[in-house]
């Protein structure tokens, strides 16, 4: 990939709003590339969340053009020796810590190198042993944004972290799966992919199970719903979603993150 | 309206920030047209808060240059036949639903025409059938930004949605308004202008009755009231506003949207 | 500082997100330099927080390159007599009502000269009395990005407003000092610097006392506590910060803004 002064640097922290700390980390980036276009994708990432964030990333990053630089920092074990990461893959720059942040990107993406940041000429010095996202990520992200290539900034490592994704099972009757996500709708968003399923779905005749309620097939729009109606359909990511129409599934199922959903055509 | 490449792209949803899905949907655009300028009018809308996005854009969209797009996606009929829009102003275009988000839009501009998003050539293939800010609404924005004649992403149209917008009522005595909006500060925003209610206000005597509650007069400024007084203001986009100096009417009052406002000169 | 049409523009307000006032303001901006890089620091700022404003202004100006300029509007005073700045210091530009908002910033920084703004030429006729930000401060920056010289903006002032920043006190055994600022984390930011407790750290045996509970010795990074442990450390702008690993210190001590913290050697 090619240099580009105006190359996009994507954000995602756990770091919220009202704090100041993203302001902080884009002065950093704009005072080393007053060139690149800055984006958040979200900083409303639960305290510490690796595998909300890991979600949420792993879903909007390729919404982003080839050389964009993903930087992200939901980060426990600031301050210890756990790696600090640039991953390059066929389309993409990553920057964050080593915990498992990547993970769905990992699955979705060639990767070309891993490198652990260990060259200091780029950071502030003294840095901060609780805001690396400051210090170490924005400065590196930064230089990436400038053409700097990866391995300027460590050693290659060939060992990265990755969370454990739950996947679905196989049952007799069919898979069962689990809510994994719950967006701003109260939709409940599972980690069943639209390709398992379309080996049942060919019938019409799927049917679904959750928090003692069943489904009966699927929708392929919101609006074919009553309102009301308790549904199930492809999320816009390709994922199983259950919802309903004009309210929170969160809401009327009291579900959960976790929450079993069991899937089988009769 | 001449093309530019860093035309502005505003952006208005009720998709929240803690989904990504913003995030991706300006990484399409960006994709498409690396050098707009992405602005955010805000993601709170409530969920499928038609009205609410209508108003909150009715506000904002002026204060924007002319030749901005304005991209809105407050869309709960998405999937179904409802039409998609490219709208072109005197001033502005608009990208969005076809379901009234634009009312006050429409109210306040010159229309030049209404087109129905009918050409798939900008599209992704598949599109989702429950995200089409990022499939529909993202990519027109962003063609339209590089240059792209309304036109010709459709069909024209000589019909389009709008909202029931409540308006004052005469009375005997004078107005009867009501509150359409309360604001982070907790103000009551009334759908009562300024232009209305300027005859009454000639003799400094007008009479204003909310939730039991009396007001004389208007303030011409927040800090004219005591700490905790009750009063009356026009707000910044020339609308009757009932406030309570340092503290939230909505707390003060137990107000919500719909409350009645009355106005008389005695 | 030399002009460029690139320059940054911060903001921070008291607006919040869902009414579209910071939209508007960009909007009002990017109208007068459509080349300014806009970068949030925060819009949460509870309303009328000045202090909270000052503070967080305080920590996060300083990531920013030279010549930036810093928008801030938390004005419980908007519409009265009080000044509105413009401040040029060794390293930025200041633009906000005159109320301490800069406080932090006037204790960091050479001020080269303030300025209260008086020449109406770069604002609307008419103003909003209820919405300086829009109306003033917005198109104020703006002029400043193009190369404006501060002075044209109205007369120097030798007199402007700083709040009360509770300070560190000496006490028989060391110092007493308090909670200012308590982060999305449920961190608890004191105003007790490093500089300070660097006599007492030398031989590692700080006793710290705060709501009833002890704290022995600093740790240089989160992760050197137990999880659950509380601990104490200086955070990323040098203040000393009473955490509880992986949670809420303010939930775990029930801390509020004000909690008094002590600090000795024994």
């Amino acid at each position: 990939m090619g240099a580009s002064l105006e190359r996009i640097i994507t954000l995602m922290t756990d770091f919220g709003t009202k704090d100041g700390y993203v302001g902080a980390m884009k002065g950093v980036i704009l005072g080393i590339n007053p060139q690149c276009t800055l984006v958040d994708i979200t900083h409303e990432i639960p305290p510490q969340g690796v595998f909300e964030g890991a979600f949420v990333l792993g879903n909007a990053y390729r919404s982003f053009p080839p050389g964009s630089i993903h930087l992200a920092v939901v980060d426990p074990e600031v301050g210890t020796q756990r790696e600090a990461l640039v991953v390059e893959t066929e389309g993409y720059y990553l920057v964050g810590p080593d915990n498992g942040l990547f993970t769905w990107i990992y699955r979705g993406e060639e990767i070309k190198q891993v490198v652990g940041i260990r060259n200091r000429d780029f950071f502030p010095k003294p840095i901060s042993q609780t805001f690396h996202g400051r210090d170490i990520f924005a400065p590196v992200a930064a230089h990436l944004s400038l053409g700097r290539e990866p391995e300027k900034f460590g050693v290659r490592l060939d060992r990265w972290s990755e969370i454990d994704v739950p996947e679905p099972m196989v049952t007799d009757k069919g898979f069962m799966g689990e809510v994994i996500h719950i967006d701003r709708f109260g939709n409940l968003i599972t980690n069943v992919p639209r390709r398992l399923l379309e080996p049942l779905t060919g019938q019409g005749s799927l049917q679904i199970h959750i928090k003692g309620r069943r489904i009966s097939g699927l929708k392929t729009a919101y609006a074919e719903a009553r309102e009301g109606e308790l549904m199930a359909i492809f999320d816009s990511f390709d994922l199983l979603e259950i919802s309903v129409m004009g309210d929170s599934a969160r809401e009327a199922l009291r579900a959960a993150k976790g929450d079993r959903v069991e899937l089988f055509s009769p």
